[in-house]
């Protein structure tokens, strides 16, 4: 068992994950950003729901959130004489995702442990140790 | 502008993200969970608490959250004579954060669009077109 005093100095704070914006890491609004990444044109409000899998209130939702934030712009107006909602990224959304993005490789990359390290479940501690609930 | 009717019947749902388990994916936990996948003998409390940059009572939070899902095994004993926390994945853990990290590989891959798909950032709409906020 590694004792308290082995840990090495570089590894405070290492788990943290500080770059997960919390506006960006939840579910829904991660899959509308992914989404909208590759759309530079953006997606229209129906669409974007299918893609997301989200209900008309849960994506409107998510979307104040994120045009408050300044990640999104969100433009209304016409088509063929129907009303319409376009959603894109704005500059700022489209630079703080892919920081986040960059962030979510690093915890990839520390949750994919060369294959030595990957070592079995040991089922057996000194005696004495009691394991909750 | 992408049309309605022209999204692809195979991009319905493409950005759910269903595997980003919500157990998971909190911020502090995937930390915990990822500081302990590659310490099959479990970390001591204090060392978890530094690692992951939590104060005594939001390690304790997120550990009883992980615990009751099946997630980590919380053990109780003494090292040296010192009573001593150890967490450690279980083996449910284990599958369930590398079932989840798969998915958090597709979040990637979907947000790191090939370079001649990185369009830049288009300002005009057509005419009538009005931004919110």
């Amino acid at each position: 068992m590694r004792k308290r005093g082995q840990l090495a100095s570089a590894d405070v704070g290492r788990f943290r994950y500080e770059g997960l914006d919390r506006t960006l890491h939840e579910r829904a609004r991660l899959g509308v950003m992914a989404s909208l990444l590759t759309s530079a044109e953006g997606r229209l409000f129906a669409d974007l729901k299918r893609v997301c899998g989200l209900t008309d209130g849960n994506l409107s939702r998510h979307l104040e959130v994120l045009r408050k934030a300044g990640m999104v712009e969100v433009w209304k107006g016409f088509d063929n004489r129907r009303p319409q909602t376009l959603c894109r990224l704005s500059p700022m959304g489209r630079q703080r995702f892919r920081a986040y993005v960059r962030e979510l490789q690093r915890v990839v990359r520390d949750a994919t442990p060369p294959r030595r390290a990957r070592h079995g479940h040991p089922t057996t501690l000194p005696a004495g140790w009691t394991k909750e609930g």
